[in-house]
């Protein structure tokens, strides 16, 4: 490295960076059945059931803000953050260990109300807080949570399952989050020197539900598992519709073609969107952390879906030359790109 | 918290605080057999097996410096912690998963290193990197390991399963960590502004491997289940003896009498403790990140726990009002107490 220059993370964006450093690893242990590159790895349990276990890292002034997200909200948006990566496996998820690194600025009392809210989607879901770590930080609050759930071996739904012409689907609608993490942004710079602000929220309290609160879709496994329809992959949006998508397409090695006028917006997210000067269409498209739910179906399930009445199809699984698109209205294909490392 | 005044971590010290923050928390999950509390949370497999995991996260500036823990020796130390945690439960590691929070000062290279020591750490004993995350960070790097493990439920040892007269043995030797890291620190702040360093680390350089490359003792743990010795209690040296043999006493609801000189301390250990003014057998007590174990067998096992060769036999579990006590060659006991939460 004394000669060479180093290499930028940005220079690779994420996917090119994991996959660097996880190119050439050979599996030792008979039960890892699926190591990196999944929502969740796969162990074996030896009986017909696997063990998934997901690993995910938040950390204050990147993935969260202090100044105007109540670490009540904070506790619960981890834990479903955890959640989701077990339910886009289609399995159970069962337990949560939670790590955290806390500064001394940090009270115990903002502790407990981080926990709180932990314990509050834990309770709602069922789900066991295990076990966990606490350290010191020098610099803000880090949050590491593991999720595990179980499944038997059979049912499991991978990123790598799609094939040609299955349906894309969709749960729930794209950007909200996005787009209440913007509105947070912007009261948050024009209330900055003013004592006692009085943020303008009205007319937008479904965004910041979508952002602060965020619920992990296991109302649509559990729907899914009812109609007997098996998706054949199936992912959590946490980084946005587009790069999502591409994740699919990369592991099922395929192409995809979505339709921009079926790709559910909710009204509040427009509203806002337009008064703030950005496309719609890009905050469904890139925001990231809606944590809803992205997989498809083989095409024989179009009508068993649509009666479901819970979610879009939004386009279909191509073949892997004709890439990821978008069609837009008059028939146009934009082909979509993951979005670079992000260092907001 | 608007009126009252916010608790300072540091006042509850690190038990209380996790006590604190889990109290109260019931389990809706079946499969959760044991919680926060021990080395690793137990997950029921459903067929007499058993999955335990643990996580544990490293803060840059407060668990590791840069500036001199070599990136390989900091992976490669990762992964140990992680197995530390899981064959202290008696059971058989076999996954981690690593979560990163990099700086954009960190180079793919440095990354690189850092996964090459893991790997190497992985490879040696057989285990496989199944997943992770990598994520940006404001200040520095941080990383979260989660390690998992697999056992026969009837074959794990928890903190909890001590009673009065078992043995208590330990395996390496005591304050080897905790001086390597003193020697470091020392060799940083002379030649802080030489412009070719060169730190004389001659005749300490076991101390610098067992703070920059402990392993973990799963040669131990195999050692014993081979003489069919099956330990009462155990628990992986990672904050100290004189913490980590509370610890046992907690959650076993017993006291412990040690005896100094059968403390095991390393020759360079002493010497570097003497010529540095720290007292060595506080560097035995208090100093941590060994990686040793920790643990009781019944006084029936004395002759074959003698007979292996491998682990000194320190003291013996008494009654709980007993509390925890050391004993000095003079006969005196002292009190031994856990030190506060770590703020380094």
């Amino acid at each position: 490295m004394a000669t060479k220059q180093p290499t930028r993370i940005e220079s690779l964006g994420e996917f090119g960076l994991i996959d660097r450093l996880i190119s050439g690893i050979e599996a030792h242990d008979p039960t890892t059945l699926t190591g990196a590159g999944d929502d969740a790895a796969v162990i074996d349990c030896g009986n017909g059931r696997v063990m998934v276990v997901s690993t995910d890292m938040l950390v204050e002034g990147i993935d969260f803000d202090l100044t105007y997200f109540p670490l009540k909200h904070l506790g619960y948006k981890v834990v479903t953050r955890g959640i989701s990566d077990i339910i886009a496996m289609n399995a159970r998820p069962s337990q949560i260990l939670l790590s955290l690194g806390v500064s001394s600025k940090i009270s115990v009392e903002a502790l407990e109300e981080l926990y709180e809210g932990a314990r509050a989607a834990c309770d709602r879901f069922g789900i066991d807080i295990a076990g966990g770590d606490t350290t010191a930080s020098m610099n803000g609050l880090v949050i590491n949570i593991t999720a595990l759930g179980q499944a038997e071996r059979d049912r499991l739904v991978y990123r790598s399952g799609a094939s040609q012409h299955d349906l894309i689907c969709i749960s729930g609608n794209m950007g909200a989050a996005y787009m209440g993490l913007h509105l947070l942004e912007r009261e948050k710079r024009v209330l900055n020197d003013i004592d006692n602000p009085e943020p303008q929220f009205e007319g937008y309290e479904y965004l910041l539900e979508k952002y602060l609160k965020p619920q992990p879709r296991i109302d649509i496994v559990e729907a899914l598992a009812e109609e007997g329809i098996r998706p054949t992959s199936m992912i959590d949006l946490s980084d946005g519709l587009a790069s999502d998508l591409i994740q699919i397409c990369r592991s099922s090695r395929c192409g995809a073609r979505i339709y921009l006028e079926r790709i559910p917006i909710a009204r509040q997210t427009t509203a806002l969107a337009e008064q703030m000067h950005i496309d719609p269409v890009v905050a469904a498209l890139n925001g990231g952390e809606d944590h809803e739910l992205l997989f498809t179906v083989p095409l024989a399930m179009q009508e068993k879906i649509m009666r479901l009445g819970l979610v879009d199809v939004i386009g279909h699984i191509t073949a892997e030359e004709s890439g990821v698109c978008l069609v837009t209205p008059d028939g146009e294909n934009i082909a979509l790109r993951a979005p670079a490392f992000d260092r907001r």
